[in-house]
């Protein structure tokens, strides 16, 4: 039984569909029929006009958005467990040629305003310091957290009064989103840009970069060939996302995978390091309760010591979740 | 009709299933089953051990093998023509931090062992110029020209004198084997490193990096990984290369798209530029004549001012193909 | 008799004055009283404002000045001759991270508004070609050739209807600005940056890059802190520049080496590969005349088969440069 | 009465007089006489064989050591407070092209083997994180501690152990060196490369790279051409590192500068925040303090809301140094 990671998921029906439709030859380079579909599909579902461009991962896209906003000698202001800083194996570094990850600090690894006040407090010197020159956020946390209306407001109220570009990693968007209420525009605030992940939610390689600044974008067009990022078959990218926006079927997942997330933060209760708002449960457990499990044929991820990751997705098996669950309550 | 270009082309039927039967959940990021089997399955096709990477465009997969060749403050000899200057938007200069590429010439967009001794005769001035590491080829040409065995040694052997690299650029490899007898260790010669190209041949989204280097493919993994090239699930590009490599699938697609071109060529008799040796003929054509053919619902693109480029692929229509050629023909 | 660089001559008395009466004590890191005067002498050179800031070779001075008009996936249009593309071992590709020099023609290594524009309408594939954001050209060219304040302006326009920024390599400025009849202004025509070198013409270690965008200097200094290039001790660098500006030290010494180098060409006659415009001769000499010459102590650079290369500096000795004359004169 | 930086000290008589005496034409780049001098001054200096290669600033010096060590993939683990962390304005980031800085803890700035352990211990998920390749310490620390022998050794076997480089960054590594006794072996430890510093210590703008593998070396010197730190009239640059050199000049001017600040430390007692081992005191006091202080004409840096920075240098009036010695003790 699965609770090891959202990327290893199955395809949903409906994407395959979409992609099998998809087959008949069209024109390559995103010159196709679907590609030139997303920016109004994404426009509708932000209600704000902007641009959408595919790419394979969301390292890819994490660093293609921050690279609008951040000159190589700059900073981008991030918590210091972000996945940016702690899992892309400084793709920030490569894509934006040097620049320089500022961390902050935040409970649950969501920044604060205040956090992020306080980087740019230490930073005095003029040229002999790198300047900051965004933030990137991520809804949710590495630690599942969303934020608020609120959160994201002050945020960007920070990034305005430092003029500085504002980045949301979303790899779970969805699954925050449909923790927030299912609004996409709320949750992602008044970012810049968006990196709006599909493949942990039932797509197979796409991830969507969603620019809410059109100059933005065209810069991100070069950036993305010139990353190999702009695939010749780019109509089978836009397929997978075209199906997933159909009908909320993004949400519909989303919740799908929260849910089964739930059933298991309920048998965890206390040992829960955080609250489970999305599809991760972050669980204390000792190595022998973890062998335990992992003798009744649970696989999942050992977070640190003191506590495991268990994940969730849009196929999870409720039941397996219930029988998870009663286990870790066995405990 | 279309003879644009074999990145329209659509997806091979056996591929599709291969990608079908990977969607049962397997563990991510090249973890699983059919990621693990790649490494054995070019070794055996190529008769010599190697490793391979998947990487979702031709561009990520020459440019991340060069980088295992060349230092930021060197360079790689290619053609003047080739597509790694022309076509890839400075991508070499982005993941070769600066590395130049130092243009040769030679007939038919093929370089020849005169030519990049030329190259590296020029240069002398020790700090003061940028030094070669590295020679890319592209096997088969930009004009559809095969390297022979005798070529690709020459090539080799002015590699080894220099310490060079020596890279294949193989977007339409399978082509080029196919015209050369069917034998892709013959096609490929002594390479360090060639790019396989599988999507303009029946794959979807999945090029293969062949590293005939142990060293170079381990440093490789971390660079693809930084570019955002390290697929969650990978699963569904190895699935579609497996494919391809399963009963010389990717041969067999060769052959019908080389057959369908060849069809084509036949009816241009001398308005060819180039021969015809696999899937693409370069025809002499004034602007009338393109219109003419245009006219009759031939799509195909107009590579300069002389010359028109029409390319097949594994699912051109042979009666299209002869349509073309009696076209061409009658012009 | 050395005829080998203008880089090998001494250091002019009144810099050296200028350098010790800076040893006093100051702040370090350009904060200092000297480097605070530069702005104001350079904007009162050139008649209008511009910052100033220096650096230790012309290198430095053309890539910074170069950054702050290329993007990373942007191009360099420049001549094939150029110092950028010919003797700087790639650090365009290094500062500018990757962006591409795009090579023009033209007679004498001066590009021409026409040859520009070749090369700009060779670029029409969208992002799968790196797009033009700057020229650059040099004042004087590689063969000692000055651009007439009517070529400046039609590359000034060529630039302006394509928006890229301009950007001159003057690493003899100095001796172009001599030739052309002593104005700055009119030698820079309107540019956006210029590298305007001192060390060639009695500095030691100090070039200044002049710019005339307020925007662009600010950007600079970031870059070249990044770069190394801020001195701590910069008040030795300002003290240099501003002994060479006073009373028009730059040009009375490029006045000298100029006069020299006629003398020199005067000789040469007929056997001149372009007009000696400033303090260099480009003289068709054989083997055996370049063996004779040197066996009569003369020394010089071999600039390729054809052509030897004879510069002279600020000191050469007059009567030298006679019987270098009356040598070739005799060969 | 400044005691803000070592940066603002005048230049040394007898450096003055060594660059003179370089005034005649020599040949450019470093083929002149006195660079060539460098190695077998350094190689005696250190009793092994070295490589020497001088640039304007200690950022270039520590960046292009590192660039020999450290691909762009990489990772650099330093102090916390290292310079090349706080005070470089990211030049590792550009010249390692986007490596990472891995920073570890330690008292008074100084990285220990278990510092340095607990760092290389986060890294365990392969390609996903930065694979650390080199060590970065400094000899003086940031605040002015120095490596005992044994301390070197400890970090050099966990270099070892691990393939990673060590570099030293030596801004004030003749006051370290001073410290410790007096021999630059001893002081240096057995380090791969060092940043030997001049300018803070006589010199004017010329700090020593030294190699002490000779294929470091090699490809350093491409590295600094590229990044416009190749001067041409190198031999200014050679013969202020030689004056430091002969009849250890370098070592005289570091212990006057020492002297100096143990009178300074002498009389800050109880206030001192770390011991005073070279040419710095980091001195606790509250703003009222520092205010009474300056206006009895002592300049000084603020270093952060607890203490202040005071340095001193080769030429720094003791009879100052005294003065401010009681004005601290009478607060």
């Amino acid at each position: 039984m699965q609770f090891l990671s959202d990327n290893a998921a199955p395809v949903h029906p409906r994407v395959w569909e979409a992609m099998r439709a998809a087959d008949a030859a069209d024109t390559p380079y995103d010159t196709d029929a679907l590609s030139r579909e997303l920016d109004a599909r994404f426009t509708a579902l932000f209600g704000r006009e902007c641009t959408a461009m595919l790419v394979a991962t969301g390292t890819a896209a994490n660093c293609l958005a921050l690279a609008t906003m951040v000159q190589p000698h700059g900073g981008v202001v991030c918590h210091r467990e972000a996945h940016i800083e702690m899992d892309e194996c400084g793709a920030p570094g490569f894509y934006l040629h040097g620049a320089k990850l500022l961390l902050a600090e935040g409970a649950g690894a969501k920044l604060t305003a205040d956090g992020i006040a306080k980087v740019l407090a230490g930073i005095t010197r003029g040229v002999h310091q790198v300047p900051a020159q965004a933030i990137s956020i991520t809804q949710a946390s590495e630690y599942g957290l969303c934020y608020r209306a609120e959160e994201l407001a002050a945020i960007r109220a920070i990034a305005n009064d430092h003029s500085l570009g504002l980045h949301m990693d979303g790899a779970r968007f969805a699954n925050a989103a449909a923790f927030l209420g299912g609004s996409a525009s709320e949750a992602a605030g008044d970012v810049d840009a968006l990196s709006f992940g599909f493949v942990k939610n039932g797509g197979m390689g796409a991830e969507a970069i969603v620019f809410f600044d059109t100059e933005a974008a065209e810069l991100a067009r070069w950036r993305r060939k010139r990353a190999g990022h702009l695939q010749s078959k780019g109509r089978f990218l836009a397929a997978q996302v075209l199906a997933m926006l159909e009908d909320d079927l993004w949400l519909d997942n989303a919740r799908a995978a929260n849910a089964a997330a739930q059933i298991v933060a309920d048998g965890a209760g206390d040992r829960l390091v955080h609250p489970a708002e999305i599809n991760e449960s972050f669980v204390r457990m000792d190595a022998g309760e973890r062998a335990a499990l992992r003798d009744q044929g649970f696989a999942f991820y050992d977070w640190d010591e003191t506590c495991v990751r268990l994940v969730t997705h849009w196929a999870s098996d409720h039941d397996d979740a219930h029988k998870l669950a009663r286990a870790i309550a066995a405990l």
